[in-house]
C-alpha cells in the first residue's frame, strides 16, 4: 500500500517526540499499519533552532497554514497547543478535507462540538487519544472497548502536576509551596502553573471523557472546579489517620436526573487501587453497569506517552480510510444525531461525602452541637476524630466525615456551624467518595 | 442503516449474560453503533430449560451448525467454550464467509494460527477481546492503542481463581487447599480446577498476548506453564517480610536472543499497583518503549464482564463491514505476512530474580557455604533473612533473594547447595520480578 502522507504543526517537546517513535519505531509501526507513515511537512516557529530529531527529508516552514492547505497531505497532526491558532488551523484543515489528530485538550473541551460537526460535514476524522491521560489509551477503551454498557461513573487522577504534589506532600510531610516549586524545577509544571494547580486541566480532560462516557455535548463551562491549592498537610494526615488518601480527581456520575461534572480534591480510602496511583502517574477508573469497575494507569505527560497516543490515533485514522465514514467510531462515540440533551447538575445539588476539619474552643457540648446541626439537616455521621488541644491551647480539630448528602444541605449546616460561638477557625471541608465498585 | 444479524452460540453463562447486555443495554449500544444488532438465532444443548434470558424472537436449535450455514447471519458469536466441536464452528462459520466473535481462550491460544489464516482468506474478522482477562479491553489496548511502541514486556494477573486465593492466603491466613474449596464453592473455580490452579488457562492468555505484543505466530505450547499448589503460608509471609506479595503472573519479554514466555508464582514489590491487584480481578501491566509502563485493570471473568468484551467485539465488526478487508486491525496486531519468526526461549535461558527459602541445620558455617556456591555461579544475594530456630528444635530456614539470573546458573547452584551436608530439607524456589517500568 502507498504511503501515507502526514504534516506535523509544532515541533515542541510533543512535537519533536512524535517525530523521534515514528522514527525510531518505523518498522515496527509499519509492520502493525501495513504501510508507512511519513511526515513530508512540519511547522515551527523557529526552523533554524537544533532539534534532537531527524528532520531529513521534511520540508519545513514558519506558517503551520501551508500545512493545512498542503495538497500532498493526508493527515494533518495539530500539536501547537491552545486555542489560537490551533482552531483556526484544525478547522481550515478540516474544510480542506484532511483528517486531523490533535493532543489538544482545551481545543477539544472547548470547540470540539463546533470541530466535530465540521468534521462529520466533511467526513474526515479528527482523533484526540492523547489530549486526555496521556498514554493511557482512555478514550479508545471507553469509546469502544466499554461500548456494550451503561456508564455509570468515573473518577480520575487526570493531571499529573498535581498528583505529583499531594504525593510528595503525603510521603514526604512537605508543604504544598515547597512541592510545586521542585515540580517546576523538574519541569512538570509549567512557569504560570494555574492550570495543573488550580483543576483547569483537568477539567477540560473531565468534559472530554464525560461527554464519551455518557453521549452529551461537551460542556467545559458547567464543569465544577476546584484547586488543591487550599489543601495543608494537616489534612493530608488527619485523612491518611481515617484510612484515607487525598487526589485531585476529576468525577463525573450519570443520575436519573442529571449528570454530576466536577473537579476538585477528593479523600479515597487507601485500599482503592486508584488511591495508590502517584506521582506524575494518571489514571482513570470506569464504572460500566456489564463489566463492572475497570481502571487504566498509564504517564499522563511527556513526550513519549503523549506520542504514543497521537501515533496510535495516526495509525487508526490511516485504517478508517476505506471506510463508509458512517461506520467509523463516532468522534463522542455516540452517534451524532444520539446525543443526549440530559443536564450537568448545578455543584448544589451534586451529592459526596464530606471530610470537615472544624476548629473549635475545646470546651463541653460543642460537638453535641455540632452533632444536631447535623442531624437537623439529615447529614449522618460515618466517623468522627477528635485530637487533644495541644499544651497550652484551648483549640482542638474536631474531624468529621459524612455519609453522602448534596452540595446544598451541606452549605446550610456549615453556615449553621459557621455560627457556634465556640468555633475558633475556618471550616475547611474536602469531599469524599468511596469509589464502591 | 439496516440491522444486523447475529447468531449466538452456546446459551450458558455467558451466552445468557451477552443476550441480557444485547436487551438491557439495546437502546444506549445502538446510539453508539449506529444501528440495532439483533440476535436471530441461539443454539443451545437443551433448549427447554428455563433461562433468566429474554428469549423471544430468537429462533432456538440444538444444532449449532445451523447458525454457522444460516444464510441470514452476518457474525456469529462462539461462547460454547473448549476445542472441539468450537474449532469446526467456527471454521465452518468462516467458510460460509461469516466473521466470528468468541471468548474462547483454548481455540485462539491453540488453533489461532488455523483459524485466522483461513479468515484472512475469506476477508472475515475473528474477534476474541473476551478471550483474555474478561472485561479489560486488554485485546484493543495492545492492539490498536499501544500500536506505535516497540513493546518490552508484559506482565499479567489472568487468572482470577488464582488470584483470589492466592489474596485469602495472604489477608486471612487460610491454606491453600482450604481457599480452594471455598473458591469451588463460590462458583470461582470448576470441580476440576487443574486449568486454573495449574496455570493453563493462563497459558492460554498469555499465548495470546506475547503474539500480539511482539508480532509471533501463537504457540501455546512453548508457554513455561507452573501452578500454585505448592505455594505456602510459611513463604507468603516470608514474602511479606521482605516487602513482597506472591502473585501468579504470566509473563512474557523481549530479548534480542528470543521471547521469554512462562507462567508461575512470582514475588512482587508489594507497592507496585500490580502487586494490589486482590481478589478475583484481572490486571496487565504492559511496558511500552515510548508510552514507559501502563496497566489495565478489571474483572477477568463473569457473565457480565466477558459480555461486556463480546458485545464491544460485535461493534467492532459491525463498523468494518465497509472496511476494505486490508484496512482492518490485523488479528494479531501486525499484518499477517510481518509476523516474525523470533524464537520463543526454553525456561532454562529465562532470565529472572529468585526467592530461596533454604532449610538447614543451624550449625555455624552453612551461610558461608551456601554464599560460597552462589558467588561461584556468579549469582548475587539482594538480601538473606535468617530465623531463629523454633525452641527445641536444631533446623531453621534462610530466605535468600538473588538478583536477576537464568535458569540454568539457578539450577546449577541449587544441585550444589542440594548436597550440602546441613541441607535439612526441599528448597523452596519462587521467581521474583522487579517490575520496574
Amino acid at each position: 500500500m502507498k504511503p501515507v502522507k502526514i504534516g506535523v504543526m509544532g515541533l515542541g517537546t510533543v512535537g519533536a517526540g512524535t517525530l523521534d517513535v515514528l522514527q525510531n519505531n518505523r518498522i515496527e509501526i509499519c509492520r502493525r499499519a501495513g504501510r508507512e507513515i511519513q511526515v513530508i511537512q512540519a511547522s515551527a516557529r523557529d526552523i533554524k533552532k537544533p532539534r534532537s530529531c531527524d528532520l531529513s527529508g521534511i520540508q519545513l516552514t514558519t506558517d503551520p497554514f501551508d500545512i493545512v492547505r498542503n495538497p500532498d497531505i493526508d493527515v494533518v497532526v495539530e500539536l501547537i497547543g491552545g486555542e489560537s491558532p490551533a482552531c483556526d488551523l484544525v478547522l481550515q484543515a478540516i474544510e480542506h478535507g484532511k483528517h486531523v489528530v490533535t493532543a489538544n485538550k482545551a481545543l477539544i473541551a472547548k470547540h470540539g462540538n463546533q470541530i466535530f460537526a465540521a468534521a462529520q460535514d466533511k467526513k474526515v476524522v479528527v482523533a484526540f487519544e492523547a489530549a486526555v491521560a496521556g498514554g493511557i489509551p482512555i478514550i479508545k477503551a471507553l469509546r469502544e472497548g466499554l461500548t456494550a454498557n451503561h456508564i455509570e461513573w468515573l473518577a480520575g487522577i487526570i493531571n499529573g502536576t498535581g498528583n505529583f504534589i499531594l504525593t510528595e506532600m503525603r510521603d514526604k510531610n512537605r508543604s504544598f509551596e515547597e512541592v510545586l516549586k521542585e515540580a517546576q524545577a523538574l519541569g512538570y509544571a509549567e512557569a504560570d502553573p494555574t492550570f495543573d494547580i488550580e483543576g483547569i486541566d483537568a477539567a477540560h480532560k473531565l468534559t472530554i471523557l464525560t461527554s464519551i462516557a455518557f453521549g452529551i455535548p461537551l460542556q467545559f463551562d458547567k464543569v465544577y472546579t476546584e484547586g488543591i491549592t487550599h489543601i495543608t498537610l494537616e489534612d493530608v494526615a488527619y485523612a491518611e489517620q481515617l484510612g484515607y488518601r487525598i487526589k485531585h480527581i476529576g468525577f463525573a456520575r450519570k443520575r436519573s436526573d442529571g449528570i454530576e461534572m466536577r473537579v476538585h480534591p477528593t479523600l479515597i480510602p487507601e485500599k482503592r487501587l486508584i488511591a495508590n496511583v502517584d506521582g506524575v502517574m494518571n489514571a482513570v477508573l470506569v464504572k460500566g453497569d456489564a463489566v463492572g469497575p475497570t481502571l487504566y494507569y498509564g504517564p499522563g505527560a511527556g513526550a513519549g506517552p503523549t506520542a504514543s497516543s497521537v501515533v496510535a490515533d495516526l495509525v487508526d485514522v490511516v485504517r478508517t480510510l476505506t471506510t463508509d465514514p458512517e461506520n467509523r467510531v463516532p468522534h463522542l462515540a455516540f452517534q451524532p444525531d444520539a446525543l443526549s440533551d440530559h443536564p450537568v447538575l448545578p455543584i448544589e445539588a451534586c451529592q459526596t461525602a464530606y471530610y470537615l476539619r472544624i476548629p473549635v474552643q475545646d470546651e463541653a457540648g460543642v460537638i453535641a452541637s455540632i452533632s444536631r446541626i447535623l442531624a437537623e439537616q439529615k447529614i449522618n455521621i460515618e466517623s468522627i476524630l477528635q485530637k487533644e488541644p495541644e499544651p497550652g491551647s484551648n483549640q482542638v480539630d474536631v474531624i468529621l466525615l459524612t455519609q453522602p448528602v448534596t452540595e446544598k444541605q451541606l452549605l446550610h449546616a456549615l453556615a449553621q456551624i459557621g455560627s457556634l460561638p465556640q468555633l475558633a477557625g475556618d471550616i475547611i471541608r474536602i469531599r469524599l467518595e468511596g469509589m464502591n465498585a
